[in-house]
């Protein structure tokens, strides 16, 4: 058991844990190289971890109206880092610039998004998200207007506002458990691919 | 479509439901004689309704350490009242009157557990919860001993940061959506079964 | 003396009271049907019970130019809540029930007029009232004018910041001295006279 | 009709008003060399007038059981500077002055108690009497034991916490009226009686 | 060394200081007749009292565009009583009195300058202030157009908020030494100097 | 004018700038490689340039008692954050990882310094600086001793608060003028000198 991943301990091995976790878990690794430390805390709790990824997948990998990738992103580095999660904020603010292709756009909406250079389109965006993230704000004809405003569908801002809900659980367990984000996400997207 | 149970709109019929949430939806239905609002707000999106309640469950069907089922729905009312979720604190409040059989329990915790005379137990344990679902506090050392202290375990120390964590998902989901809860929670558990 | 009505310490008998005040308490308790605890912690001190009741009397039984009995006890559990006195939500709870004949509208009130269906006076009312009890806020032109547009009077106005200020005073009194709300409260106006 | 000591007016003459106000408006500016703008204020709403009066007066002028006059006015100093309102800063700095002797203690009070070389009886007492203000705060075992410690009995307790909440009251009312404080409180106290 | 004055030590005598801080800390008792005990405080670092001076002087010194010295001074009470910094509000206070020739307008301006009857000019130039030190505000053109529209300039509005930082420094470092302000600052200006 | 680096513009060329602010600049960017965009912005205003910058190597270059250049930069870090001001974040987390030689502590402690393994001295000496910064906090006998148990003397407490001071000036003066960190300081210190 590793104490240093979690205070709730992470499994040894991959052994003994449930066949459709540990698959989950080698695919990721395969993919990203190393295993992200949230999914050795989460498999603590196997049902858990199910609804868990199976939420954040409905969320992330679905197919949004007009929400790009990397906006997803920025949302979820914004409130995360409002709420002061380290885990969330590095390892998400990797996906940040790697998918806008921006080595700078995490750092800045991290820590400021309302001094930062950013799209009108971008600064509603992150507004509505601390509004619903910090706030728990309703969605008023005043914020719909503004959303849309900016081109956002109802749709869209249901993902909005469902990604910031999910991201202040994942925040919350990564906080209570200590779970530190590897290493390895401080540095993807800060050199473009050809110079490293 | 009903939009007074959702800005997003709830399905006219449960017709054109898949039939797994149908299904779901009328379990509920059977089981309580109507079907919460929440149930009708999610289904604008099956695979969230699908991860939402697996994640629910797993949390709140699961037999805990010691954490009891009365103790859960406290941990609810008590996070969702500062949260000002109205759906949660009169749903989950009427789940605190029932498994409680204390009838003004959840009102008490909802307005301010502090100056109720709760016991110990019950202090630390919302004590704890408000730390993480507020604060996105931490487990220190310090609020470990604190919870062993009243007879809690690990494992109960990761249901009560969860669950919180977990409402806190939900109160913004409702929130955003604008889900009243439905009248018959409000008396529920209220008057004693004989009495009525 | 009976400590869990008040630290402080409340009348064993009502033998010793100061004649008038036995007969404000023998008056409600015909009324009520019991004694509000409110009453027998205020009685350790005469002068102060006496001129207490007689600020409310003033307020809450004066005919105001527009503003209902329902509103200003609507007003009392808005602002007690946010102040997290337990007493005074659940006592003028009951009386909002009972006034506006609608079971539901305390608890909604409580936890969140602003996601609530009440109208558009009543929004602007409860958010004037919050901003008094809550800021101490200044009437400005602009306050004014929201509150003349919903229908109200400048001396109806006077009746909202007064009664927001004097329920500060004894959500305080009440949180200092530990009195809890009577439990015949809870349940008063929850179901229609008829029913019961 | 002075509206610059009131936004709802304060009487043109003493004449029109009920007998026992204006004789009670009548002492004060005979004992004070000039009328305080409350009494004017309140005069609008003569049974709140009285009910206020009374009220102040049960708790100024009792005798407590160690509560000194300088100590009531410098909980009413420190708590009205944290509402910001000025009137009962400046009217009641001046008593603290007056009471106290001492020329510095109301602003030192009014900007930073803590900061302030006054005794720990004293910071004891503002910091409790700004928990029950500022926090709502309940009278807990712990905030008993360290206002024992330095000397106050339960019953001054109790002065501690109704003054606070009384004052709160008046700040709330003062600010909703715009009420300024006359010019004359100013310099009250500030120079010694032989020196001027 | 007098630890009365800050909790780091002063001087006891001017004779070891550095010949320039002598200097200057002589040239501020002829003028003022007194040494501010921020001058011997600050004496505990050489280097830094000389850029702390030459950093006030370039801001209080230099001739603004419009605003005046009186407005200034406004400024520095205004957000050193946000600060809770005794010595800023009552040093500073002082210096509002002899500019401003108004005996009340820094008591005034330290407890609310919202509820106070200052200009239309002064109000925003105070709201902005605090914005910059409460809130460590942007200048929108929001912001800009706000302060334009009282008639102050692009560089005024530098100058506001340049104060503003200087002093939530000066509030830092006085709180940090609880340095107290010296008593005669507390009397000057209150009266005028023919009646003294 | 290139008004992107500050709102109050910066020079167009170095030609016209007083000699010693011109020096001063060439012999950042002979060290540095570039120019930190804030000696642009701050030379619109030669005289506080000068005071800034004394003031800052005052501080900064000061040898303190035990206090490290590395340590200085976390407090600059860890504070400027918590103001929410990229710059001074960006361009001192650059500080922290070249002289900590750890390419993720300026993260670290950006985001949350308390869910971060660092040592008990860092925590203290970071929880001190946010106190400071923050809630303009004082030095009381039960901050100096848990400052020295963790080996700070008291001039290392001064520095530390000092340091607070001085960079809450800076986060309001670039936020104030909207000055944005150089690309340059975001990459520094994240890669090993031999590996680029």
């Amino acid at each position: 058991m590793n104490s240093s991943l979690s205070r709730f301990g992470v499994p040894e091995t991959l052994t003994d844990l449930p066949a459709d976790i540990r698959d989950t878990i080698l695919a990721v690794q395969e993919k990203a190289g190393f295993v992200p430390n949230v999914f050795l805390m989460l498999a603590h709790r196997p049902d858990e971890f199910r609804a868990f990824f199976a939420y954040h997948d409905a969320l992330m990998e679905r197919e949004a109206d007009t929400l790009t990738k990397a906006e997803k992103e920025m949302i979820v580095v914004a409130t995360s880092a409002r709420n002061r999660c380290l885990y969330c904020v590095v390892a998400h603010g990797a996906l940040v610039r790697i998918y806008s292709k921006d080595p700078l756009l995490a750092d800045q909406v991290a820590i400021n998004h309302r001094t930062t250079p950013i799209s009108e389109r971008h600064r509603v965006m992150l507004d509505f998200a601390l509004h619903c993230g910090l706030d728990v704000g309703e969605l008023t004809d005043d914020w719909e207007a503004r959303l849309a405003a900016v081109g956002f569908t109802r749709d869209d801002i249901w993902d909005i506002g469902a990604i910031t809900a999910f991201f202040g659980l994942s925040n919350r367990l990564v906080t209570l458990t200590g779970t530190p984000p590897n290493p390895e996400f401080y540095m993807l997207g800060r050199v473009p691919r050809d110079k490293r």
